[in-house]
């Protein structure tokens, strides 16, 4: 009798079955924006699953050292995908929030403004480290990511995502790195 | 010849070993307090693997349907944990985050309070769901999570965690349930 948690190599998802687990809210969290809600795709344990696999087939062949991600939901992909290519995650946080010394990075958001820390020893010298997040839109989240990681004396082997709003200049903006996405929208 | 990332069985670490990738920082976030930093157990890939295996072989074979997870730290340990169980995983948030309806509950917090949200439509109704959180210290955080899973129509199939500071209390805050943690201070 098979187990119900086991894993069928056919279990995984196509692109287009992952979209139809994305819930679009429209005027979330401001007026004007439709946001594109991951929770129906991650309580799917087939659909989150497939969203790992995907990724990590994207990046097995690179020279990879290290995962980096913005919280809060840049670590529901970050962490599993760390597991699943077998590197380690470094955390990108908020102010106050991680406890060592840091390296900070300010600036402007689609709706407001943000800063987010590093541990200043987070990244041995020249260590590559996939960036990776939940959505690209205007790429502000991401360049910040990015200047960190050099910052801390990491270089930056990808910028990757679940999601791309595309016409929204993220590319253009991390135009020194190379982008892969998984959906686009 | 052998591929850096190939995981070979004997790499899982033992529990003194994993403690030896917390640091501990006095005096975060405030004066007393003495801070578990789990930093360095997940950028080391070897440490990070080995708390998730452990995680995983505590609960592969209890009925669970779903892992939930306060955020930001809880996602990095119930994410990989859960692709590791094949299980779907439903974020607890902080106000304003989550899109959809929302079910809230406040508490008081060992430094300050906190109010989290879990979405309203989130669990099927008896959904046996594992909570996971990387601390345990008073329990007021994965108590909150515990009545958000019930409210929204779930039961609470264990609570979990990678540390537990004993002696805090956090245990009989949450004696009606089954708490399991993997290291201990």
């Amino acid at each position: 009798m098979k187990k119900v948690r086991e894993v069928q190599s056919d279990q995984y998802l196509s692109s287009s079955e992952l979209k139809s687990r994305i819930r679009d809210i429209p005027d979330f969290p401001v007026p004007g924006i439709l946001y594109r809600d991951i929770t129906p795709l991650l309580s799917d344990s087939r659909s989150f699953r497939s969203t790992i696999h995907c990724l990590a087939n994207q990046f097995r062949d690179l020279p990879i050292d290290l995962i980096g991600a913005a919280e809060a939901r840049g670590f529901l992909f970050a962490a599993p995908l760390a597991i699943e290519l077998n590197v380690g995650l470094i955390p990108i946080r908020k102010p106050g929030k991680l406890p060592w010394k840091t390296l900070s990075y300010s600036y402007e958001l689609e709706y407001g403004s943000n800063e987010l820390h590093i541990h200043a020893d987070a990244i041995p010298k020249g260590a590559k480290v996939l960036l990776l997040d939940d959505l690209l839109a205007t790429g502000g989240t991401m360049e910040a990511c990015a200047q960190l990681v050099e910052k801390a004396g990491g270089t930056v082997a990808a910028c990757a995502f679940v999601i791309e709003l595309c016409g929204l200049g993220g590319r253009e903006k991390l135009k020194d790195y190379d982008v892969v996405s998984l959906l686009q929208y």
